[in-house]
Parts: structure tokens; C-alpha cells; sequence
């Protein structure tokens, strides 16, 4: 079985990973001594390219590393590639007080995953979920801003989806999906 | 007349610091050509630290990074160390309806100044200013969080005091004040 290993702070990350590329054949495993590096800039890509570009001579086995986050459109993107922070700090009431009499609810989830392989190539693969901010907190499962994210097609939040639901459609599947089956016909 | 070259891509900090620096004898020059790197983080001193730490061993002048933010109290400490990013997304309007309703307008603007010298040794200086977020936009002067900010021991916000004014309290001046005595006896 092929592994790789998921240089990430978060082990939901690494869960939900897990199921995905199972069904690839490809084994999960965090990636653990080593530290993210995560630099402030407004494009997940740079980011995900930049924490590559540091381990990439030093990694001795297949790494990725995934940088996502939640894109409001009426708050001109916001919370974007901070959403952990921002998460952290004000919370999803936070977010709900800011969009108060706010009717434009459209946002998108997206993630960017940077493969880096021993010899030091880096490929990206990324995935998007478009949808809209719920009024209201709703759901236990997941993480993150899933309580308040209604994916396009559904009427439930991404915290009202069981884990194999939200790992058919998520934006981390989306990248997922594409990086597997590039890592299998490479 | 002493030298020193000033890491940042905001010209408004420059043209603060010449005010203060000129003080001292000390000239202020833009530093271009390289980028300043920013990581995510929520402690101001490890993303100044970090981004003086990338380019000791290249610089060949004395250089100042400086890293700032604007800590909230009701908020956690939001939008701290991405203050710059927060501001240019949801704005001051967004900052005043996160706090509607909350009573607690204490905050404060941390100025985090890490100084490289030719041979790489790096040095840290902070400074510090508490007061209130007023309740509403106020003054056309300064830049970013000025005009909701009202420094301890005044009425006004940054942004109706002149820059000289701000020059004697800011968070900014108090850290490049705390530079500059160290760097005319070291």
C-alpha cells in the first residue's frame, strides 16, 4: 500500500484524508517532528507553495500539505486563508453578527493541497464547494465553520452530513480526489 | 548621519518612523528590492523574529522589520497580528458591528520592531498603547485602525490627532524610541 504523509497541525484533516484515499489504496499517516510553515498572503496557493518549498529538501518520503479556508463573497472574501484564526477569535457567532442584514449568504470552501515528492518536485491540486452561509448554528459533526456551511444542492450543513456524506462533495475531497488519482498514474 | 533601511511594503510606516528617527539623528530609507516575509501567527514577536531571521544573512545595511496590530479585548485579541488583512476586508465598519451591543471597548496597538544588523545579530523592541474603540469613524489622518482608536488620556482618535501628536504615544513611536536609544549607545 502507498503512503504519504500529511504534514498538519490537525488531526480532523488527517481523518478525513484517511477516508478519502483509502479507497485509492493510499495510506495516511501525519507527519509528525516537523513544523508547518504557514505565511500571511490572500492566496491559499501561495501559501500551500511556500510550506512545500521549505520542506521540500529535507522530506524522505511523499508529503502533502493542505491549506484551505472559507471565502464569505459580501464580506469581500473574508475570512479567506485566516478562517483558523478568525475561527478562533470571533467565532462563528462572530461571523453570523457580521453578515446580520446581510441577504448575499454565498460562499465557498477551498482547499489547495501541495504534494511534495522525495526528489523534491511539488505538484497542487485544489478543490472548491460553493454554497451559502446558513442564519443559524447548526450540527455537531466536523469542524471548523462546517456548522454554518450549506453546500449548494443541500439543505443541511456540512455539520448536519455524516463524514462519508461531506467527504463526497467537500472542497478537501475535491483536491483529494484529484491528487489520488494523479499519484496513482504517476 | 546614520542609516537605517526599513523592510516594509506600507510607505505610511516609513514616513512615521522618519518623523521619530530624524530625532535622533538616524535617516530612514525604504528598503526594496526584497520582500518581507510573513508568517501566520499569533504572537507578533515570532512573525518579526522569523522575518528578520530570512534575511540576516543577506542584508548588508542595518534594516528595521516592524510587525503591529490591534488587539480587542470583547474580541479575543482580534484581529491582532492580521490586522492589515482584516482591515482591508470587513473594515472599520466590520470591526464597530462585531462590537454592537458589547460594552467592553478596551484594546490596544502592540508595534513589534526587530532590528538586523549587518553581521546578523537581531534585536526586538516593543511598544505598546492602550485605549478604547469609539463607536464610531472619526478623523482623516494616520492610516488603517486610526480612526476608531482613542489613545488613553485623550478624547480624540488617532485619526483627528496630527502626526506629531501620534508620534509622542503610538505603539509605533514607543518602539522606535526604545530602538533608537539602543542603537545610538550600542
Amino acid at each position: 500500500m502507498n503512503r504519504v504523509y500529511f504534514l498538519t497541525g490537525n488531526v480532523n484533516k488527517v481523518k478525513e484524508a484517511s477516508v478519502i484515499l483509502r479507497e485509492y489504496g493510499i495510506k495516511v499517516m501525519k507527519l509528525s517532528g516537523i513544523k508547518k510553515l504557514e505565511i500571511q498572503a490572500d492566496s491559499l496557493e501561495e501559501i500551500a507553495l511556500t510550506a512545500a518549498r521549505l520542506v521540500k529538501n529535507i522530506v524522505e518520503n511523499p508529503v502533502i500539505i493542505e491549506d484551505d479556508g472559507i471565502f464569505i463573497e459580501a464580506l469581500n472574501g473574508f475570512p479567506g486563508p485566516y478562517s483558523a484564526y478568525v475561527y478562533k477569535k470571533i467565532g462563528l457567532p462572530g461571523i453570523l453578527k457580521l453578515l446580520t442584514g446581510i441577504e448575499n449568504r454565498k460562499a465557498y470552501f477551498k482547499s489547495v493541497i501541495a504534494y511534495v515528492d522525495p526528489r523534491g518536485n511539488i505538484e497542487l491540486f485544489t478543490g472548491v464547494v460553493y454554497g451559502v452561509i446558513s442564519y443559524s448554528i447548526r450540527g455537531v459533526r466536523g469542524f471548523g465553520y462546517d456548522p454554518i456551511f450549506i453546500p449548494e444542492g443541500f439543505s443541511r450543513t456540512f455539520a448536519e452530513l455524516t463524514i462519508r456524506e461531506k467527504c463526497k462533495i467537500s472542497h478537501r475531497a475535491r483536491a483529494l480526489n484529484k491528487f489520488a488519482k494523479w499519484f496513482k498514474n504517476r
